[in-house]
């Protein structure tokens, strides 16, 4: 640790926290064998998640007005189900299946991890996720959050600055004494830029077991763990 | 219960769930006796807390620009010391006697009432105190909230509309689905007529023993209770 330890931290959670493709899957590969409906699950999961960052792009880009994560899901969902052969889905399916996103496993560290920093810091997530999904994924998992940073509460997706400067300006700190924590280096690299400090958290397998990025840390970040618990550890907690 | 159990619940803070005077009388008291500090410590409590109204109220009128909670309460202290002998209070007093907001016990009914609704509702509070108060109210007292509603959220200090159907909206529900539970006839009236369902639980000794205010309910609250465990029992957690 180069700095003195952080007061609050903040927690990306899809892929960090919380482990959506395997939830997914397993959850859509259950519907499919209790309703008799065939269909690459995993090639759907994988897809929907691929159309996540261009979805956001849009909103960040101006070319759509704010829209939640919940229905950017739901319009991707739409637009990919054809491919997959799944055109025959009802709305009421197709609202279920994207509600699943708020249904999501925590990694088996995370939880136990969170309890410990629970005790030396505020916690949060600060996800692209709205509100409602990431108070439904807590409840769900049980992560114990001091407040919840959705994406709604800024009218911004990261890496906008607005998120991370929105939730230090929330908890009243400066960003020098809040930590972001994230699988991903380039939620790292727009933090950083702000002066939060970080902890890149490595999740090998987010993407499957031939997953190709994120697999290393690509700067010098002020923690490098490979767990939730890690980083409590790290952290003295 | 008139409709279905709601599947939130918002709860006033100041009086509702915490004891503000009790505590900010004991902490300042306990101050003044370690430092040689003789005051009328109630009295400015009591004080201070009259000024609180009247503060928002020239926010909410456009008087004065969008402020914290936290610095209205600062500016309502350094006009009150005058008057209550205590001008030689320094800042960094000041700053640590406001920050006393941040530490106000649970009634003793909070924290056990707030565990057992936790498990049938989405529990939050919705309160003109900033997020950060919030939250070190929460850490302090071990308020089990899923999310914290702060005016900060929203720019606004209720009874603003923008307060209550902000937390509908970021929850993801219709008012008719969240309940406001509050101490405060006041509150609850702003609440209905937006349509929320009505939580009323009695605290008549908030602002002391010759309290007058808030002694009963002025209106048919959906429920009417005398303690936080109370109406988890009538909304069957």
């Amino acid at each position: 640790m180069r700095r003195a330890a952080p007061k609050a931290i903040l927690f990306d959670t899809f892929g960090t926290v919380v482990d959506w493709r395997g939830s997914l899957i397993a959850e859509l590969s259950d519907h499919g064998a209790r309703h008799g409906i065939t269909a690459d699950w995993a090639g759907l999961v994988d897809a929907w998640r691929a159309a996540y960052a261009p979805s956001m792009n849009r909103v960040r880009r101006g070319e759509l007005p704010w829209t939640l994560l919940d229905d950017l899901h739901r319009a991707s969902l739409d637009a990919l189900c054809g491919r997959f052969g799944l055109d025959a889905l009802d709305d009421a399916t197709r609202h279920w299946m994207t509600m699943g996103w708020h249904r999501l496993h925590p990694w088996p560290d995370s939880v136990p991890g969170l309890r410990r920093l629970h005790a030396v810091a505020t916690l949060g997530p600060l996800s692209n996720g709205n509100v409602s999904l990431l108070v439904d994924l807590a409840r769900f998992g049980g992560l114990p959050w001091d407040m919840v940073f959705g994406s709604d509460l800024f009218g911004h997706y990261k890496p906008d600055p607005e998120t991370y400067l929105g939730a230090c300006r929330l908890l009243g700190l400066p960003p020098g004494e809040v930590m972001m924590a994230a699988a991903h280096n380039g939620d790292l690299r727009a933090a950083r830029a702000l002066g939060l400090q970080t902890g890149f958290i490595l999740r090998p397998t987010e993407y499957g077991p031939a997953q190709t990025t994120d697999l290393a840390p690509d700067q010098d970040w002020d923690v490098i763990v490979n767990s939730i618990e890690e980083l409590a550890g790290a952290l003295g907690a």
